[in-house]
């Protein structure tokens, strides 16, 4: 269970099935011997759009599970909801 | 034509069929609506993936490229290649 | 109003006095024409400490302003909140 | 010795010497107990400044002591300067 709409998977997926055709064409871009600088710009640009889906998906947990976990009283849940979020951030912005 | 050698041009496109596999199964992830968390964490890991793979080829790029252009004496195009290699940095780096 | 405790605020006083050192080092080093990489290495490592601070303000707002604010029925000010804290990760994380 | 102009170096300067002022903010921010998000913002801006003087260091860098070495024949020098440039940059780009 998780908190991303049933419209916003559909979309996630379509993002992400692009990455992975943006993910093949470097391997062709390496396997024919692309120009360096050309594979490393389609490399900034696939970091882009991974960056992207995450920033969706964590938009997604904070109005969702997050904000769903706070209204309830379970303190000890609500601080390991939040540490959880934390580590992933320290990750996440790194 | 590039400063990728023979043996490394396997090593990355192994990596890329690896990460290419990653994101196939964040899709799944996102489809079997797995948790936020948990899908994040996968992207941080693709994330990583990514970075490394572009290392490596940027590695290449200036033992390779950028160390043979500048040992000619045409200081336009050396100039221009550190151009491009700057612009490509200031968006690898942010 | 935040969300800082006090024996934190001291520490993060504390931090931002050492990074406000290193700034002024990093001058030093510019000033007396030190070797551009060691430079680097310096903002490098002033980068990591002002993330760090970050991180711990982030964390006090999670478990202080954010908790707090979804515990109240006010959805459009937890709406609201959330959006805020979403606009600033992703600068955060860019 | 390094590759930063004399002209560059004053301007290097006086961006240190506003983020330096920039840190000074933010103790004050935290002593007077601004909101979190406030404080977080200028730790984005602030980290951008950083990034900034790094980037213009990295391109005297590239310009000036790279641009050179690779000039002389010497190989072992060449090898390392790149090498050394290599592991800073997978510390500024992560």
């Amino acid at each position: 269970m998780n908190s991303i709409q049933a419209n916003e998977k559909k979309n996630l997926i379509l993002r992400l099935k692009r990455l992975e055709g943006q993910i093949r064409g470097l391997q062709r871009m390496v396997e024919e011997d692309k120009y360096c600088v050309d594979i490393l710009t389609q490399i900034v640009a696939a970091k882009g759009a991974l960056q992207k889906v995450g920033l969706k998906i964590l938009d997604d947990h904070m109005h969702g599970c997050v904000q769903r976990a706070m209204k309830e009283d379970d303190i000890e849940n609500n601080e390991e909801i939040i540490n959880e979020l934390m580590t992933l951030l320290a990750k996440f912005s790194s």
